[in-house]
């Protein structure tokens, strides 16, 4: 991802050496501790129990860029690797694209030279590197009080109820402030997974603390950026903000949120545009809504095409399939919002001349 | 926008000497006019007689980069000047910041110093611009066979039917194939005007004949660079591809659309996926959904604050607004998707080596 | 220029509607005026009686990004028109390349479709986009007491003796603060243009008060970033930093700058090293020197190549020359050195977390 | 090193785990070796036995987009582990910047942070991603029968004699091909070391075969691109294309090359141009020298400031330095350049649109 001021790299292969990350920008003097990543990371591991996570133990070799517990300011390298993984099975299925997934437009990007083994590059193992660089960002907002955080709004039929921001950003528990309904979409996975299929979902993201000001129009548009950041996660389909696709059933007299002075601040009433305006952070919450696929891999049956010799085939996928993605890409939707706006908020101060 | 290849930049206040764009990555050699140019402007006007866009006449006037009728690949910068416009009004409001609009929070941004006039550098008037640099991007595409075509999908309450790609690609009506729905719509625009309110919309956006292996995963998905620049396009606040949000909803033996063959071809049996999986484009019609919000301007007085005075008031906003800018927004859609698609293609390029 | 935080783009060919350019990223609030930048531009015009500078009237026409005497933060584009030129003449050299002139390898890169009269968007007058540039961007270097000095080191056969940071600075002669060789360099200007011919020189360009730690290693090196764009402007061949080439005749005993301090800071004794080490900014004055090849045109016959008859002929060129560049160089190189220093100095912000 | 298709980012410090690259776009289906790489890697050692090069083996760890043998079009990324370093000797000279070097700016760039031991991100070894990067860019060009050397110009009083491109690229001595005076370089080093000093030097550096038509004005300009990124490299101070500097005291009857017709080919009579006109490639063989100051590390005791004390103090530097960087700088000088060479070759691709 290539912010104004941080960007990240993500490299590597599911069945390769590793995955990791190289991030550049983050500022120096910020102090980290490779515990509290390890804990950050291991939030990719989805709901106990239910999850099929590979059991790889991603632990991060931080390879440069801190030195005696504080970022050095140059680029940071954190290296995952890959335990030996039997990769026969993908030689058979190696000319049948699996439907959902990106082998069969891979193959034709990277003119059959990528490596297909598990997904290659494309496995879903390389967002440790997007979590990583996500924890960074997030030391960054700390020093301004922005927090963020994200929760399953949607599993398949089960919807979580109308939540305030209160009980989202108090919540304990980590995938969904709505009990009720956490447990419903609990379920409904168990259930998927059971048939041999899988479920998709939707995560709703909040970012408070936010100051008014960052973004702009057209290039400098962050709830572009935030989108941008959001459909570079793998399986996201949909991205709205604020009221989101509902405006277009609403009129004007009831989308536009009214300004009024509370506690001697000026903030609207209601938020129906979800903290941005004209591409510009208002100061009120950000809220989004991403809509994840369900995971490609699933047991059933399926109908393809052998490549190879150019006919119709059925395949039957082995291996430990995530029923659902959803409850692991939480971290993953607070790295890249937390990336987007520790990015914009730094560069933001580029225009603070008074000060200098 | 900035591309790989193509990047175009917007300049100009809605209220000052004029607007424009100059575009770069233009390959020289392609074939265009003025007329044209000038016929793909007039589709922002909107629907005849229910629009009351500003009168201006979109006169493009080309400063560089074309020569004896062909782009010579150098900057093309075209400039469109403003007409004298009354701005006296805007003093009444200058303090008041527009409930919907990007008043306020552009004042924070700028430290008070944009051109609040008209909305200034926010203005919807800056689209001819971008609906320019579509243009050259669409001469692009054409050479490639690829077509690109957007309808209103949704006003308020009114939804057009599921359509098929040949009634889409092929129906006479330039603002949407079914006919019944769009009377309503203009009808529910109609309502909404009567009122002194406004209504949003739907814009749904389909390109056919895009080859498969466009784009990449992560900083190269074409998916999160098309959504991108969807979000740049003033009023948007939602965008989906394919099955969009309701994946969420669905199991992925739904989801997944199996391979099989068609006249010695590879294609999807169904496209849920909307023309991407990966972000790399399959070969499959792209198809893509943009949910617009209601104008901001409304004539129904609103309470905002008195930023000067810091106390609450209420505006009644004067001038001639649009009830819908949706009708208004399909050449900027289909310009900002020939924009990104027309990069992808040229940069494709760079990895064919064997050709060289 | 693309910067981290400024940026412009140059458009526009020497006959054409005319040339201009837009510059993003300037920060909102700057105090600016149309005299000043006339006035900057006026030195664009060279040595009085002696260039043969096209008598075009360099009157720029804002059109963007200037509201009320202030700088908004929104795009600035400036155009400048061209008055109608008689571009007959080109047609007959249309397809004989001018030697040291662009004219074949554009014709290459152009596929034959660039606008070739009076060298189209190569000709010297594009430059204007760039001191327009360069004035907005010392409006900031202002802000932080940072000047910048270029003078003319060299012509032909002529040196200026070495001269003192005060003299350099403190000089009444625009050209050169040493009087008796700019009398000998306006000699070797005349001379050569009695002769039909044309000479080289040498500007060298002084930035002082800037703060040490401006740049970075690799990417971010702030020495890259200017030679990267003394290079950019046309007939410069050659570009070197304090010592420059002499660093390699000598000893690291000789060449390294031993710290000291003076008034309570530390400084180095000497300069050698010319303001960067490691990329990076030390506090020291920044010296660099550039090589301006002699104008490409010039009265006296060359041999070339009718391209359209693959026979080699001889051309005489026709107009009106420049018999050295380099005095009209000089605001040029003042204006890209401040573009690169202000984008380095406003992006130098972004770290500084503190302060927030 | 950002390029339009190519770009790596180097990460790690001197004395931390290690150092590497990252470097994406390089096409997929380049069949690259291990071998290759490490010989590549082993000139950066320098002339035998003269060059007191750290023994560290530099081992290339490739860790990702290489797959059975041939790139796959997905990130790169090689790391080179560091053998636990004595770091002890650096606490001493933690607050006293040695002359010559970043440490200094780098102290203050990095308020502190930066990990100063042996140089950190600043150390010579770095340069081992530049080779690395340099190698794959080899292989691209050589697909084009693009061909790269550099060798060793002068070191301190000693130059090479003029020598023909004949006489360049065939020569067997990987350093100098002028054998007479590579012995004389030898002696002037040698000599240098022996006073416990060291001394610099110039690489010329020359690419033939590269098509006409790369690059392009102001922001393309290939030359611009070539010097930015010579600049790069450490310890730069200079650098010129084709007469260099030498065009200041010459004539334009002197400097333009005249065009004719060779074997049906349009070349220059001579080549001062070194290659690139107006920013762009003109066919003819680009040359470039490259000016080196002498190492900044001598064992002569030198004055520097104790910051933290802020007092001038002596130092005397212990450890093992090289007299001379110049010869190990020759396949990171042909590294870079092959790398900016094969972004500009494979994006002119972009606008050939016929063959598509």
């Amino acid at each position: 991802m290539r912010g104004r001021v941080l960007s990240f790299t993500l490299f590597g292969e599911s069945h390769g050496k590793g995955v990791g990350v190289v991030i550049t920008g983050i500022p120096p003097g910020i102090k980290v501790s490779h515990e509290e990543l390890v804990k950050e990371l291991e939030r990719r591991k989805g709901i106990p129990g239910l999850s099929t996570a590979r059991s790889e133990p991603d632990n991060p070799i931080i390879l440069s860029g801190i030195f005696r517990g504080y970022t050095t300011g140059t680029p940071i390298a954190v290296l995952f690797e890959n335990k030996d993984v039997d990769s026969s099975y993908y030689e058979d299925i190696k000319d049948k694209p699996r439907p959902g997934h990106a082998d069969y437009p891979a193959r034709i990007k990277y003119f059959g030279y990528n490596d297909y083994r598990g997904g290659g590059h494309f496995s879903g193992r390389l967002t440790v590197g997007i979590v990583t660089a996500g924890y960074f960002a997030k030391k960054i907002l700390e020093k301004y009080g922005i927090r963020i955080r994200a929760y399953i709004k949607r599993i398949g039929r089960v919807e979580a109820k109308q939540l305030t921001l209160e009980e989202i950003l108090s919540s304990e528990n980590p995938f969904c402030p709505d009990e009720e309904a956490f447990e419903k979409m609990v379920e409904e996975i168990e259930l998927a997974r059971r048939e041999g299929d899988s479920v998709g979902g939707i995560v709703e993201v909040v970012a408070v603390n936010v100051p008014p000001g960052l973004g702009g129009p057209y290039e400098e548009d962050i709830e572009a950026d935030l989108a941008s950041a959001f459909f570079r996660i793998p399986a996201v389909k949909g991205v709205e903000f604020g009221l989101g696709f509902k405006v277009a059933e609403k009129r004007g007299s009831e989308v536009n949120d009214p300004y009024v002075i509370r506690d001697g601040k000026v903030v609207t009433k209601t938020n129906n545009h979800g903290g941005v305006l004209g591409g510009i952070t208002t100061g009120m919450p950000i809220i989004a809504r991403i809509a994840f696929k369900p995971t490609p891999s699933i047991y059933l049956p399926q109908r393809t095409v052998d490549l190879r010799e150019m006919k119709e085939v059925e395949i039957k996928l082995r291996g430990r399939f995530d029923p659902s993605i959803v409850p692991r890409a939480l971290p993953v939707v607070e790295g890249v919002m937390a990336f987007v706006l520790a990015d914009h908020l730094l560069f933001r101060r580029v225009w603070e001349l008074k000060s200098s």
